[in-house]
């Protein structure tokens, strides 16, 4: 017998939508088209939409489980997409258009979705392999061009009058698919479940984390199909942010909207800074005239030291975030230490470097990398394989027969980092790149980012190659700057210093490209087929 | 079969713990004793003191869904006791010392309390009463003075070496149990569960509650007995605060406090402030001289408003806070709306008066008092019931045979409230103490506000007199201050255009006190009782 009781109330993700539009229901959501066209809606009319987007799934056959797909960028049509497929009781799925079409065939017959929803420059895919995707019955463009006979996101929920209630049922039930950039192997799909997703999204807000009270403005250049839109879309609607979205990512139209729509919060990959970086400059202009900008959420790659220095100069607030599909995506993030006043700019600059904590929800750790049982100190020296866990990190895959995770319920990261004594997080390396020489690892990135500081040098990569006696020895792999010019000893004799002696290149080859995923990632399993047969000097 | 899923991981309130422990293990946690000493220990001690104590208990015996008690002020071994309690499996019950001794014996016998800590000051209490207390087979002081034979915290758990783990369990298991100070029939208890507890932690950090960041220092003058500290102890482990505790109350040493150890987070009743605001002026100082304070949260009765205007005029966000024993407490909070920045000083003031807005995962409504299935509009202007929902609300009281909610799982809160259109709340008084005249409703609250702002009244009750032709009419009952004079004629004219001429009360009537309750409310129940013969002029 029960000797008391709180209230039963599942974590499921409309709660999130019926608060925003409840008590923000007149916080604007602004949206950019490709067009150059703007619209505005607020809380209350994704929530209305939505409501009008779920009857009109129902009426389509859609329901429980049912799979919704997405290829679009972000607008508010999009957010109403989120909350209207899961709303019916479906599972939102959102794929990256720049997945190449081998991935994308695999990835909508493996999620078996049941409907497509589509920007208008995304057209050409549809055409290209709807043929190919026997599951889908239904397609809907978000923008469709005048004149267009494709069926219209506006007309299609037209139909409908929004008088409906949302799909109950458990916590636990599955809520959004997405599937992961692997280097390897098949995309695998992360299957969220309502109660993830809630305890993401609370976690999310913190001040420690992206830091949203209800006067916050987020222009987010996460796209909205990737790694969950680092859960912005459902975090926002616990304080009823503004959000400000670009079907574009030109970097004149961000600093336009920044400044007009007064956005507070940013969220991005440090390459969109570089952007914003360069236009700045040709305007003759510096981040604080952006306007209202307090903070800069980075993640992705490693944020380069000088963005991290110029952004605070300029008085934003820059959290370094890690986190990956996998982890909803949010692992850790840049808090403000409690001894952040007492610390000098260069300092600060460190700390900043770092990947951040971990939020209350993911425990981590380091492992060895040869003995995956033996966890490691958190000295800030000792790297090795990062472990997480917790309510919202991936038990199993979509489909897949096993739980991903050990005995314990760890499920490794694939990154190798070293954590703090403050319990800051450091990426080293990914585990699959690392490169073991003599018994000790050699980290591959920080090889890459030591070279990549010559003037000369625009991209690097630093894979292992098989040597006789160290097992592997590290070779650079560079392409040069448009118009410059410099030599292997001209890299070595940059790298002295830098990195201890011993990481060294045995050798330095210079080519005309590096080939990247379809995430943009530089491909090492390409890169490593492509020197397979690659021989050093002993 | 599952399709996939992310981790299990119940939402137990050691994991708050474990988290501050590991995350923020050298972060500061100062204690101020009643003797006027200073401690210092740090979150890794907390962890450590609550391992240490969870293997004496379960050595005694204590185990799972036990009650462990506590008679006690705020202090570093108090907070080891909230964990240490809940680590073993058992039920903190922590009691107010102010209670009269038969509510004492009451809830002591009701709760079935194994264990009672509690501090020396205390201990008349002790003596007095644990011959009544059959269940309670241990006691233990937490600052037992030299010489005295009781046993000591310290020496308790000092034969421990915190070499143990956590008792498992699901998230829905009971962790911790308060009283409320009901002012008709016995109290009634209230059994927090740990999903609720730390879903209600996550809850409280957000920038529109209390906005706690790892910089944030908290001295909170909220009792460790009173409604679960407003959840402080367990929230404040997810950034790791620093936390200031005071054994005792006393302005100067407050004041003191917050200059000499960088406070910025407060949180307390409005009495607290009152004094703090005399011991400042008496040393010739204002609340920005307190040094670091950014945040004054408060609750527990309505916030006058020349004590939001002056800590605003020092640079203090004042956050009001609503919530009940039985909302865990936090229901609503001050939180920034989206246009602060434009409102004038006197709009702002406005604002913060009144009880702030909602907390993802607390869903208000207002219903008609004669009706409660009737929704009332939420237009700042008609008050109803207020009720609430969500998961760290209360569904069934300790040792309850039924719901204490209706079919839809609405709690009725017993306020009377508007809800204005942007979502704030406004108490506008007590359901049991509204008084009805001619069909229409008058706010107790309201009449007695107007009449302290006379500045011969100390304090002021209005209740509700049987009246032949009306139903009821009010009357006020004041308290003059020391020396001050004034007459009913002088009452009613300072009345005039402060409240609506039909709410005028039809006598004032002086008296020498008014009668409170253990927790130091106004008993509307014996005044009423005092003037039951009471005869209005028809």
């Amino acid at each position: 017998m029960t000797l008391g009781a709180m209230q039963d109330w599942p974590l499921r993700v409309t709660h999130l939508i019926d608060h925003a539009g409840r008590e923000y229901g007149q916080r604007e959501i602004v949206s950019r088209w490709a067009d150059g066209s703007e619209t505005r809606t607020n809380w209350a009319g994704i929530r209305h939409d939505a409501l009008r987007m779920s009857q009109a799934l129902h009426s389509a056959g859609v329901g429980k489980g049912d799979r919704v797909a997405t290829l679009a960028m972000n607008h508010a049509r999009h957010l109403v997409t989120w909350y209207g497929a899961v709303g019916v009781g479906g599972v939102l799925h959102t794929i990256n258009p720049r997945l190449f079409d081998e991935q994308l065939t695999y990835i909508v017959n493996h999620a078996e979705d049941r409907v497509m929803l589509y920007d208008a420059v995304f057209q050409p895919i549809i055409d290209r392999l709807c043929d190919q995707w026997p599951t889908v019955g239904l397609y809907v463009c978000f923008d469709p061009p005048p004149g267009s006979d494709v069926l219209s996101f506006e007309e299609w929920i037209g139909a409908y009058d929004g008088n409906t209630a949302w799909a109950d049922g458990d916590e636990r039930d599955p809520c959004m698919l997405c599937y992961t950039s692997g280097t390897t192997g098949h995309p695998k799909g992360v299957l969220y479940e309502h109660r993830s997703t809630v305890l993401h999204a609370m976690a999310a807000v913190q001040p420690n984390l992206f830091n949203f009270d209800s006067r916050a403005v987020m222009l987010s250049v996460v796209p909205m199909y990737h790694a969950a839109s680092w859960g912005l879309p459902w975090a926002g609607a616990i304080p009823g942010i503004k959000f400000v979205c670009s079907a574009v990512n030109d970097p004149a139209v961000l600093c336009d909207l920044m400044r007009r729509e007064g956005v507070t919060h940013s969220a991005g990959v440090p390459t969109v800074w570089l952007a914003m970086f360069a236009q700045l400059d040709s305007d003759g202009k510096d981040v604080r005239d952006l306007g209202a900008l307090t903070t800069a959420v980075i993640g992705g790659s490693a944020c380069p030291r000088f963005m991290i220095e110029r952004l605070m100069n300029n008085g934003v607030r820059v959290a370094h975030l890690w986190g990956m599909t996998e982890t909803s995506p949010v692992g850790t993030a840049g808090a403000y230490p409690w001894n952040w006043e007492e610390m000098s700019f260069s300092e600060q600059v460190d700390l900043v470097s770092r990947q951040g904590r971990s939020a209350f929800g993911v425990e981590l750790r380091c492992v060895d990398l040869d003995d995956p049982t033996k966890a490691l100190p958190r000295d800030g020296v000792t790297s090795g394989a990062l472990q997480v866990r917790g309510p919202w990190v991936i038990k199993r895959y979509f489909k897949a027969e096993a739980d991903c995770t050990d005995p314990d319920q760890w499920f490794d990261t694939g990154d190798v980092a070293t954590i703090h004594p403050d319990g800051t997080l450091q990426l080293t390396d990914r585990t699959k790149d690392v490169i073991k020489s003599g018994g000790e690892w050699i980290s591959s990135v920080e090889l890459e980012n030591a070279a990549v500081g010559h003037p000369a040098v625009a991209e690097a990569a630093a894979i292992g190659i098989y040597h006789p006696r160290w097992d592997e020895r590290p070779i650079l792999v560079i392409v040069r700057k448009e118009g410059a010019d410099c030599c292997a000893e001209d890299i070595k004799a940059h790298l002295v210093g830098k990195v201890a002696k011993w990481w060294l290149p045995d050798a330095v080859e210079f080519v005309d490209d590096i080939p990247h995923t379809g995430t943009g990632k530089i491909s090492k399993k390409d890169l490593r087929e492509r020197f397979k047969d690659y021989k050093l000097a002993d």
